[in-house]
């Protein structure tokens, strides 16, 4: 017997033959004598049009009025799900945010959660009740709706394990698990039965879709066992735990890339201190998150060249600020490339070997892959490169790691 | 400067431009200097989809279920509604059931209201906001939304209005008034001024839709004076009141009609003490209504004929339930009879006028009409004839009662 939390996405619950196959999955662990909590999105689409909604009405709304509005969805979703669950006979009730209540700050929107009061959830576990609550939303002091952004109900679910001290929280989504790499391009791509918090956050920041960043910092706080799963296919996912938990650690557990990315050089900055700030300033103002940064020595003392990267998105926008600044900042010209690609060798075993990065540098010159930017964390090596390479570049780690199904 | 409810039905928000345009609508009383609550339902189409979702769900649900599922349409509209009035620089904000609270009892699927805690939303009238509330919902003491019932929100509109002592309900609908008869069918029908409660009640359920019965005994209970009038035309509508506000009465202020009707005389029932008991028990027992009861003396003192009329819809089901009983209730046989139409006048003047009902007798009897059953009331006269002298009938007593416009 074991306490989980299954958290099934808006696909899961696209229509009503979904959410009656959801329910029996839900029914299958509780046969099998778990207690369980679900967590459950809205139906795939529904939040798109209400937000549509909400824009179409004005486009700059009150954000308490938004949550009203979006919360909506997960509401008519937990109730679908209750249902369903009663009609095979698993005893069950939904549960709203304000009902737990899940307690956030009142930040509309965009809210974080503060507390979740769930001890009627776990004395009903005792009487064999299934919860089943709203993702996405939670009440703030002032007794209003608050919604957690887009994918917060991935934050929802780690929230009420952590209060309910689940053995494990379930994220059943559209793919089976966490790969090694992308498995529409490295057809070798091998899933990972389990991966570390740190690895997971990582990936998720580097373009891996599967999981919210913000559910897997809660989760690694909280010491949370997260599983990735299918919610279509009944087999076991990938597990994100605590490093202690992997016995026999990978050097590398995957080889993620993102196309988010463009690159910008400015030619001949002054090199003064306090450039960089002068420089960086603007673009924090303008929201735009700047990722990767070089610097080059400057050979005469006077001027060098800086180079960093920012999403593809916000590549006009950054143009213009710093078009902005050119007679402040005193650069010669500014030079823009949107055609390369981040790739990233991630895992915590590089910690303790030498030679990870070597690696990495040799298998994308044995390519004749030219690097244009490097950065590295303690637990990620990423580089950036044309992306007429991403497949090869990828496929060519892949190997060199030694990560290729056999 | 007035205090005032002003409710929408699904129609009026079917959409954002309709939205926008009821906003727009409000504006103009804030603008007068009025105190404005406005009550809202769920956009035209929602409550149907939500409701055959619960359905396709489970033929058998769970009430409490069923009104997390279908209470999320009003919430929909109401956080719509705010912002559509912050767009046009209105100070608002939406409530839900809950936030009020609007108190229930614990009946799901049908709950009756019990208390309005208003005392904020009047507190927010001080400082210039505009109240836009859920229609149709409510909260049991167990913490669970409720729902009143379909056409709920003309109920929480008025139960709104009682609580802040509001000068007027405004309801907002897809006709202009209350007419002295049906204007697509009696070309001289005319626009009442004015109505009282008692008439207004006989009238709905007599078939005028306008307004839910149980909306309107609750503006009765609380002498909350009602008004119905357009969503889309700028005019003053129809006024219900009480009969002390209306200074020169008419004998008739309207005439009914409903085609919901069939006629069904069990022919030869034995005329023994309780027979009328036993044929009723079973009827009520299947949620059956019947409305009109005739039954004639019998000659030879051991079996009459009787005569009674249930909603058209419940024909088929009546006749199984009679059929099922003919050997226990030992009459002759069933005859039904669904081409028929109740006709009914209305008025509270006719307490106080004799003749009111040869005057109706008359009229018929001058066109050849047959009258089958009649019953009356205090305040009404209904009688049951063919229905295809539906508009005839109407037309003539139009006539004779002096109700026809100039």
């Amino acid at each position: 017997m074991a306490r989980i939390v299954q958290k099934f996405g808006g696909t899961s619950v696209a229509d009503i033959d979904r959410i009656r196959a959801v329910a029996q999955r839900v029914k299958r662990s509780v046969d099998a004598g778990d207690e369980v909590a679900v967590v459950v999105s809205a139906m795939a689409g529904t939040t798109n049009q209400l937000v549509e909604w909400t824009r179409e009405i004005s486009p700059m709304h009150d954000a308490r009025e938004y949550d009203v509005v979006v919360s909506a969805g997960e509401q008519i979703t937990v109730g679908l799900m209750a249902m369903a669950l009663q009609n095979i006979g698993v005893d069950a009730r939904s549960w709203l945010g304000w009902q737990i209540p899940m307690v956030t700050d009142d930040v509309h929107g965009r809210a974080r959660i503060e507390d979740v009061k769930a001890d009627e959830i776990v004395r009903r576990f005792g009487q064999g009740q299934v919860a089943v609550m709203a993702g996405f939303q939670g009440i703030a002091s002032d007794n209003r709706i608050t919604t957690l952004g887009r994918g917060g109900s991935d934050t929802s679910a780690v929230a009420l394990a952590a209060a309910i001290d689940a053995d494990r929280c379930d994220i059943f989504t559209d793919v089976d698990g966490i790969y090694t790499s992308d498995p529409r391009i490295v057809t070798r791509a091998r899933k990972l039965d389990r991966i570390t918090y740190e690895e997971m956050l990582e990936m998720a920041s580097l373009g891996a879709k599967v999981l919210q960043t913000r559910s897997v910092e809660l989760a690694m706080n909280h010491r949370v066992r997260l599983q990735v799963l299918s919610s279509f296919i009944d087999a076991p996912g990938t597990l994100v735990v605590d490093e202690e938990e992997i016995v026999e650690q990978e050097i590398v557990s995957g080889i993620a890339h993102s196309g988010n990315e463009a690159k910008i050089t400015l030619v001949r900055v002054p090199d003064n201190p306090g450039i960089a700030a002068a420089i960086f300033g603007p673009l924090a103002e303008a929201s735009i998150n700047v990722d990767m940064i070089v610097q080059n020595v400057s050979e005469d003392g006077k001027a060098t060249d800086l180079t960093f990267t920012v999403p593809k998105d916000d590549l006009a926008r950054t143009l213009e600020v710093l078009g902005g600044q050119k007679e402040k900042l005193g650069f010669e010209r500014v030079e823009a490339d949107p055609d390369v690609v981040k790739i990233s060798v991630v895992g915590v075993g590089m910690r303790s070997h030498a030679g990870v990065a070597l690696r990495m540098f040799k298998a994308l010159a044995d390519k004749g892959i030219n690097i244009q930017v490097i950065s590295t964390s303690e637990i990620k090596i990423s580089v950036l490169v044309s992306d007429a390479y991403t497949e090869l570049a990828l496929r060519s780690l892949h190997t060199a790691y030694g990560l290729d199904a056999v």
